[in-house]
């Protein structure tokens, strides 16, 4: 009895469309990695168990997919009366690409520049319950730079995220930038600077739940009267990031490490407009957190414009110490990542995919039977040798059958090379959309197709 | 107390010169079956077990890696006492790309048009013991059409081979093609027509083990001298493909199949050469069998010459019935498989990857301080906006530093920047390799790196 044939929970086939657009998506955020001096890496998809427990809390860990021992180690386990999985496994997917990041710099720090600056392009995987647009195999797309404190690689984020966006068609996008050390100045003025992660988790979510939702969170984690009163002018700056931040070195006089984090994001902002921004609108975004007890400096998230309902698409930040888990202490780096599924979306909900990754091949011929389809294939030789993806249909069907598999398949141009054209030395070519037909030469061809 | 960080058994990383090698290896082969009309798939990294069980035989459902179910299903296992990774498991990672590819065309045919062309390159997962150039995880990239008898298939398989190697520089292959119809008719002139498999894994051994070894295999299974005798001329078949086609005419004269065999590889070989070969040589080896009881038609292997020790670098062949397991009988197609690790040992062995492989950067400028920096940040914009991969050095480091960096990481060109250059609005480039410098305006700097 045949299998019907299905796929685990939470994982997707890509069907041709979906992969060419994916791969546009792809290709122009690689592009832009490479032009910035960011260099490909690839880890394996199964790291040590140890690797990654205990990384992601406990929560992540019941998320990790386990892989299964194997023969003798299996069957003692199971003879011993295994009775965890800890007992099972050894190895296991990778549930993000930072932790085996890490991991790859300790591991191949001889074999390494610093700073060094990589991007990865690869699957994670995590047992989570799927539901629209979270999947249990889901792509994660990072660079990063380890090795320096420079805030040059701050500018250049934002110009990445500019450049890439942009170059992805997307007009309407904002860059929220929030710097750690300025979330520290908050609770320091406030008089609660032992209670950072309390009061930053509260404050970050403004855009969610509004003022009143934040209040009434810092009420019930006994926030007093006094600080909410310090904290309140933060929940209605207005205007221009210069402007906010004019009014922030006010409130942070007090706070050292306050004053710091506004220089840190005044230069950085500056210093991205004067290299040009093209599309995106800057906001100094003083309740932003993100994984505060990752992140140390800088604070990136980026968001679409109204006219999409959309999370944040991209992010990233600053942080002290990548490494020292893996034993190298004190390894600092930014890093910013792409939500790819979420920009894919994106883009095709403000049908910014270019029409002609409909299909792939350009131009398909007709077969009216085994000489003509020899002529067509010398045609197609040709073609492919200008770089435009050609092909003839294989079999001399009916005609209305090749035209259909032609149209089914988007493919903008047929053509027909019968008898005649033989003689001529010509093909006829039609538009597919237009209707419209040509008699032409194979040099007119490649210049009609180019 | 830190973890030494390792990878699983088997398992790679990927350093950046690698990456960029085994891109350039990918993004030609991907190019290519582009422009010959493939569409790339991907299928999940994960299949249901009963997916994948039993379509490799008893040692490949061994060398599956299974994921460990989670959660109540673990539990519950555990108390009933699991005996076997049956009851642990519902999920594997895949072992191949063609056992997913049947499963994805069958699932998705309401959206696929046929014959259907795609290819595919992802990684396959196996629990092999790993050895020089075997691993546990490797990546495959197949390309196959389905839904077509039309031998102007293999004629264009042939044309893809010879178009993606030689672009990646390979002068000295050879292409061996057979057809499983000639086997056939071997086994019916030598009268063993029903002992085809036990002839044919021995015959197909003569590359390996010669005449000597194969006779002395063929007695060992019992087939007389009268067949030792009719089979004797194939393992001293001399001259050009046309002439082996020749001698084999007469010697198939009696098997029908065998002729129609014979047709099939003439009519490939003839258009094949008529539309014209850069390097291969096509070899026409009545002996190849490759997986025989999968292919029912053309066979085809591809070995690199004598400079190089690799076994075959490519295969593939036709085949009569993908999806009968997942419940669509007699779809036929033809696939090719490139074997991307030996290919891409075969390029460094011959030293066939092109030098600005070993950087992705082209320039870095040296910085000589904030303001100076600041300039250079704007020549890298520049640079950047005509696809020059550009960088500056985050920090007023010593210059003998920074060029340590520069060198260490193969960047060809560094460009100065200093008050003086600043001032008359050029820069100094120098090239890494030669030693020389050049005074240069930003117009001629792009030149001079394009």
């Amino acid at each position: 009895m045949a299998q019907k044939p299905s796929i685990p929970k939470g994982t997707r086939d890509f069907l041709p469309v979906e992969m060419r657009r994916r791969n546009y998506l792809f290709d122009i955020i690689k592009k832009n990695f490479n032009l910035f001096g960011y260099t490909p890496i690839e880890t394996p998809a199964m790291e040590k168990t140890e690797t990654l427990l205990g990384k992601y809390g406990e929560e992540g860990d019941r998320l990790i997919f386990r892989i299964l021992s194997r023969g003798a180690k299996l069957e003692k386990a199971l003879q011993n009366n295994a009775i965890s999985s800890e007992d099972l496994s050894e190895e296991a997917l990778r549930y993000d690409l930072t932790v085996p990041f890490a991991r790859y710099v300790v591991q191949n720090r001889n074999d390494l520049q610093f700073p060094f600056k990589r991007y990865q392009i690869q699957p994670v995987w995590r047992a989570d319950r799927p539901q629209k647009g979270r999947y249990r195999e889901f792509f994660q797309c990072d660079a990063d730079v380890v090795g320096s404190d420079s805030l040059m690689f701050e500018v250049e984020f934002v110009q990445l995220f500019d450049a890439i966006l942009s170059e992805l068609g997307l007009t309407d996008f904002t860059i929220h930038i929030n710097n750690r050390k300025i979330l520290t100045g908050i609770a320091e003025v406030s008089g609660v600077k032992d209670r950072i992660v309390d009061l930053t988790v509260a404050i970050d979510k403004l855009d969610k739940i509004g003022v009143e939702g934040v209040v009434k969170e810092l009420k019930e984690k006994d926030f007093t009267d006094q600080t909410l009163e310090k904290i309140n002018p933060l929940f209605n700056l207005k205007g221009s990031a210069e402007e906010k931040l004019t009014i922030m070195k006010t409130y942070l006089n007090e706070s050292e490490i306050g004053c710091e984090g506004i220089k840190e994001i005044e230069w950085v902002i500056l210093q991205s407009k004067k290299l040009g921004i093209q599309n995106a609108e800057i906001n100094f975004n003083v309740t932003l957190a993100r994984g505060l007890n990752y992140y140390t400096g800088c604070i990136f998230e980026v968001s679409v414009g109204h006219e999409v309902k959309m999370g944040s698409i991209c992010g990233g930040g600053r942080y002290d110490d990548l490494t020292g888990l893996f034993g190298w202490e004190g390894l600092s780096g930014v890093g910013i990542s792409f939500g790819a599924d979420r920009i894919y979306d994106v883009l095709n909900e403000l049908n910014l995919f270019p029409n002609n990754l409909l299909s792939g091949t350009k131009i398909i011929f007709v077969n009216f039977g085994e000489e003509e389809s020899l002529y067509a294939l010398n045609w197609v030789n040709q073609l492919r040798k200008n770089n435009i993806a050609a092909e003839v249909y294989p079999d001399p069907s009916k005609m209305k059958k090749q035209m259909k598999y032609a149209d089914d398949r988007n493919i903008p141009f047929v053509a027909l090379a019968g008898e005649q054209e033989k003689q001529s030395n010509k093909v006829t070519l039609k538009n597919m959309e237009s209707g419209e037909q040509w008699s032409l030469t194979l040099e007119e061809l490649v210049n009609h197709l180019n």
